[in-house]
């Protein structure tokens, strides 16, 4: 058995939980949390984050379960000194710069470190570098959604006079048939996505201030049409309060005059419970490399398929193939 | 520049040679046929398939498109002695035993050896195991077309007083919605797919017996649907001579009482073109997997995807992430 450590128990870290659950060859050593051990409920032992440091000899993988904004810069070159680790790092800028920190502290001790698992960057990434080795003649398109955009939803929820708020980001359904189509079409940013946002306000009066402050947001919904839609506290409770997320990577290629094309494409119910089990999975992987000795920063571009699998590679050829 | 064979010059080496036309890290030093040269049009070198015995040193991966119930199961090992291979061998049951002969022949002098690449065999292989291994709650459907099938078109033709046949797999639509939905259903193979065939037979009096015939082959149609339509030999020149094909791979999971979708598909003008491209990128892959010493037969679910892509692993952690 493959002994797992979860490093923050967010939305993230209680997805690995339960993905662990049903995964045969993993079990869990315990949850680690910055917060009060006492008030958080879970079947798993909850131990204090500082007691990692006592326990490298106790865990295989160490899965961190913290955003990218505050946490994985400075968790992730930390613990892979001290473990192999696996993070779901987004800020897609800023990955080469991490990679380079995780990768020499990784190196420090014979540890493998996966970063930026998940969905994308992750599973879209491999399919971008998939599509485009295979049809170099060719465009390749990401569509995001329907979904919930965590980062625009609070974005939302710090403007004066909103109570709640959830923002989905929906692809547009014209333009992903015209990439469909085979046409390579170019689209500006409003084109391909819309913003549907739900709103609970305070008061009636407050709601043509907080539209206007919404759609001219910048970076965040000027470049996009953005609808806005004004719900009681009890609508939002009962039908906005789940994390669905998806969307799609085409590349549309041309072989010699044939029109050829690539979709790989994604519909959850659950954002965080999906990130979690490619988390997992990627964390299988570190276990094995570390056994093969190739240490160091991997992303998942750098990572064969079976190593995922808990299945060995001969049963694969044979059933797989 | 990487340096490439191609032996055999059908629809397959033919792709070869288009895909290599658009690849700007390999080139073609020429095609290898056991053909009489004279014969063949091309803007390629031709060579007598005997040649490839001394040009040991002119090239550095040799792609291997003949096909697998003949060829493959004899030259992949003969020439995996003497080049960096790439085959795509797709008789699912004999892969263990190919992959084992080929991997004794490829290791003798440190050759690499990528066998069984192009679609299914190929880039469905690597989903079906991804799949799986982000999803282990759930079940995966492989769907095939709408394409042509060569195999059931071929036997068509062989029986008596048909001049001319296609047959076309077509996925069941409603199949297809019920996976998509999340249901996980058990299907007959009947259920699955459809077989439609078009038929130029010499005499109106032979359709009865001619279309009793491919109903009832055992095999072949006898546990499908199968439509048969009789046209003209017009009929047949005008709209049947392209080699479209594709398909789905979809696994749909559960994550903790969430469902999850994930889904691969293809649509190809040309199938033998795709599988070209392919073989193209997991040539380069070959080439690569040489100069790292990872000698011996893979497969490719072995090989990491930045392997297949000819910008630098830096470039596609900052670009393609």
């Amino acid at each position: 058995m493959i002994r797992v450590g979860i490093c923050g128990y967010g939305n993230l870290g209680k997805g690995v939980e339960k993905a662990l659950k049903i995964t045969e060859d993993m079990e869990l050593v315990g949850v680690f949390t910055r917060r009060d051990v006492n008030i958080i409920k879970s079947e798993a032992k909850i131990y204090p984050v500082e007691n990692l440091d006592n326990m490298t000899e106790d865990i295989d993988v160490l899965i961190l379960c913290g955003g990218s904004a505050n946490d994985l810069m400075t968790q992730s070159p930390k613990y892979a000194e001290q473990f192999n680790i696996v993070d779901s790092f987004d800020t897609h800028a800023k990955i080469p710069e991490h990679f380079m920190a995780v990768n020499e502290a990784a190196l420090k001790n014979n540890h493998v470190a996966v970063i930026s698992a998940g969905w994308d960057p992750g599973m879209f990434s491999i399919n971008r570098v998939y599509g485009e080795a295979l049809l170099p003649k060719g465009e390749t398109y990401t569509f995001w959604g329907k979904g919930v955009s965590q980062g625009h939803s609070d974005a939302i929820r710090r403007i004066e006079n909103v109570v709640d708020a959830v923002q989905y980001t929906v692809p547009i359904e014209e333009a992903i048939s015209k990439v469909r189509s085979g046409e390579n079409p170019n689209f500006t940013t409003r084109e391909k996505h819309l913003r549907i946002c739900y709103v609970v306000a305070s008061e009636k009066e407050d709601y043509n201030e907080i539209e206007k402050q919404i759609v001219n947001m910048p970076n965040y919904f000027d470049e996009y049409d953005a609808q806005v839609n004004f719900i009681t506290k009890k609508e939002f409770e009962d039908n906005h309060k789940g994390m669905p997320h998806g969307g799609f990577v085409i590349r549309s290629g041309d072989t010699g005059g044939n029109k050829q094309k690539y979709e790989f494409s994604l519909e959850l119910e659950s954002n965080p419970e999906f990130t979690a089990s490619t988390l997992v999975a990627y964390g299988r992987s570190a276990y094995r490399l570390n056994k093969m000795q190739e240490y160091g920063a991997k992303t998942v571009l750098e990572i064969p398929p079976y190593l995922l699998s808990p299945r060995p590679i001969e049963e694969l050829r044979r059933t797989h193939l």
